[in-house]
């Protein structure tokens, strides 16, 4: 018999009307043979309201305190699907992260460390469907513990590998993961299928339709994931193994692109450093502070000088670390003895991400010639396997995603008209 | 050490800023050297707006995820409550029903079994404070269980008899037990101290600021229950047992009134049955449908007839249980043989109560020559030990009330004005 997790995002689960076509269609699933876990989130907005109770209550709030708070909104909308479902003739029950137990790491932002499936199975074995609160998990100790904002997809994940299901659907208000973002690119494509290792670095840089560690967790256990829309029917995006990818791009799909999508992130300051003297060590005597402070240094540009001289170092960090990183730098500027410190946020990061770029020559050079034929300034680059990403100036975001959304081929067709 | 339970309702509990002065309170008994457990309820509304939801879920919900929903209100002001305390640098933690654990019979309106107070023995040992969420437990299953609507006040009372405390506080939005509704007679006078009998009499016949539930189990554990303000700093009114009520009066109270307080309860309806036959067994045989049925029959009141003629039965049952009742016999009605069922719920229960009244003649003529003064017909009578109860028509409640209140000497002096 198929098992299935199905996950319901906090719109999704707003109000009892919403909840009742949840409802109907997880009975969809479960009518058609399938033994079904459903997690669910906190009704939209719940956990924001609740965590700013907590800020009210004391600005420095316990953690074990703030979990107790939180997690009560995933256990409300697990007991009101649960009501629900059983309203519907079907015999469905909720389990708390403490009665199944998820046991978590520790508190605020745990990890899941085990999922004890017993329970599942017993009440799979009954013809049952367990109703599982998003987010939440116990300690070891025996508290309640929450996972981080965005945790219960995680939560999903996690319970569909511990229980061996066929695959883990995310409900959510959008219809999939799509080529880039819609409202810059209205031709924008829903795709179909991309593999977990894309989802990540379309993710990590800007289409945030799941939470990145559960796409990671996903890829970890190879459990297939489908994103698709609470609110309509039809197919999703599915996110799955790259051989399964493959399989099924022979089957259907011959000529699907390199590049899979085209993502942005407006999330990284630029730091430039001038007058860095030339003698071995200065760049590890840059950057090693600030990987102590734990921040994260993404793409590096360094200048070539002639010999002797002094050359510019360019790279950039998350925006929210700029002050904190400008205050590390300062602190080894007399020691290392370069110029000055400059800085610029208003950069942003664009990239092309795509399993097909591996065995492809002139995906980095199409992006470099698209942008300079529109007179594009790169101010730094950085590649992996799968992505090319160039460091813009944010004003050229829209032009810069559209020009490359249609040089790579990703425009969906558009109709005729008369 | 003297060991403590204080309980805070719904009111006291609402915001962030109340809470704030919930925990000034506790702090201030904590400081003063004790052990202090404090209960507390869900923010004023949050439950009525939790069964609203569960309701919209389902017509008939299930027990068990009611309780899972409804439960998550004191969750919420426990977490909180902790979160605050420890903003003023006490050292507080939230124990949730299953996490103690508190022991229910069941759901959605439990009775506590037994309350585990190893962990509240480690917490005083560290010199710490427990916050426990009231109305709920955990059943023999690991299910969250709910005591039933007020039932906070039941878990501060089974708390403070578990973890033998010196006294429990009820913290309110009224600061005391009066002698009767000051809304009737503004002249109602606060009551020092009620015995536990009183109490138990003046709750059930609508005095509503305990559940009577909590009343009677402080009474079978003698837990001194203090009934105060959480908005003013003023004395409470104790409820306690008879011999220390006693030993009380006698040092200070010499004048204590025979009678406590005059209470009503328009919750009752009057059910008439006409032409009876005169034949052994024709009472039993209306009662023992009524009480198969579960419904409560108070005051009765049979005419007598001459012998060999039909009579006529009068008698009161919960307003809520009158359809029921009436429907029940109507079945009986052709073979017990009587004409007609008359029904009325303009009818008003008006008592008088005082363990003092044991020790008093005259009490119940007293009542009966003020009403009659005033041309209020009484309808029937029951009296207990430490009650004389009068059904009249709905229409003369606040006159009844007030005069009873003068008649037995319990208005306050007023000021002089000049």
């Amino acid at each position: 018999m198929p098992r299935i997790v199905m996950k319901f995002g906090g719109t999704s689960m707003a109000g009892i009307e919403r909840i009742r076509a949840v409802a109907e269609r997880v009975k969809r699933e479960a009518e058609a043979g399938n033994q079904v876990a459903v997690v669910v989130s906190a009704m939209a907005g719940e956990t924001d309201r609740l965590v700013q109770l907590c800020k009210e209550a004391a600005a420095l709030y316990d953690p074990r305190e703030y979990d107790v708070v939180v997690a009560s909104g995933e256990q409300v909308t697990s007991g009101l699907l649960a009501i629900t479902l059983q309203g519907m003739g079907l015999n469905a029950k909720s389990y708390m992260g403490w009665q199944l137990p998820i046991r978590a790491s520790g508190h605020s932002a745990a990890l899941i460390e085990n999922i004890d499936v017993d329970v599942l199975e017993r009440v799979f074995d009954e013809q049952g469907i367990a109703v599982i609160p998003g987010f939440q998990g116990v300690t070891s100790e025996g508290a309640v513990a929450t996972l981080g904002r965005g945790g219960s997809d995680t939560s999903a994940v996690a319970l569909a590998a511990a229980m061996k299901a066929d695959r883990c659907d995310i409900y959510t208000d959008v219809d999939g993961v799509y080529t880039t973002d819609p409202r810059i690119v209205p031709h924008a494509r829903k795709l179909d299928m991309v593999t977990y290792e894309e989802m990540l670095e379309l993710a990590s840089v800007g289409a945030k339709v799941l939470q990145t560690r559960s796409v990671g967790l996903a890829m970890r256990y190879n459990m297939p994931l489908t994103v698709l829309s609470s609110f309509e029917d039809k197919p999703g995006t599915m996110i799955v193994g790259e051989d399964f990818a493959l399989g099924h791009i022979e089957e259907s799909d011959m000529e699907r692109n390199v590049i899979t999508g085209i993502a942005h992130d407006k999330n990284e300051a630029m730091v430039t450093l001038t007058g860095l003297p030339d003698k071995a060590g200065t760049v590890a005597a840059i950057f090693a502070p600030l990987a102590e402070a734990n921040i994260n240094v993404d793409m590096i540009v360094q200048s070539v000088p002639r010999a002797g001289e002094p050359s510019v170092l360019t790279f950039t960090v998350p925006t929210a670390s700029l002050a904190h990183s400008v205050a590390e730098l300062n602190k080894v500027k007399s020691a290392i003895g370069f110029d000055e410190i400059l800085t610029d946020t208003n950069v942003v990061k664009v990239s092309a991400v795509g399993v097909g770029m591996r065995s492809n020559a002139g995906i980095a050079a199409k992006m470099f010639q698209t942008l300079a034929e529109r007179g594009i300034n790169i101010l730094a680059i950085t590649t992996s396997e799968i992505k090319v990403s160039v460091l813009i100036p944010e004003e050229y975001t829209e032009l810069a995603v559209r020009v490359l959304h249609t040089a790579y081929g990703l425009d969906a067709e558009q109709e005729l008209t008369q």
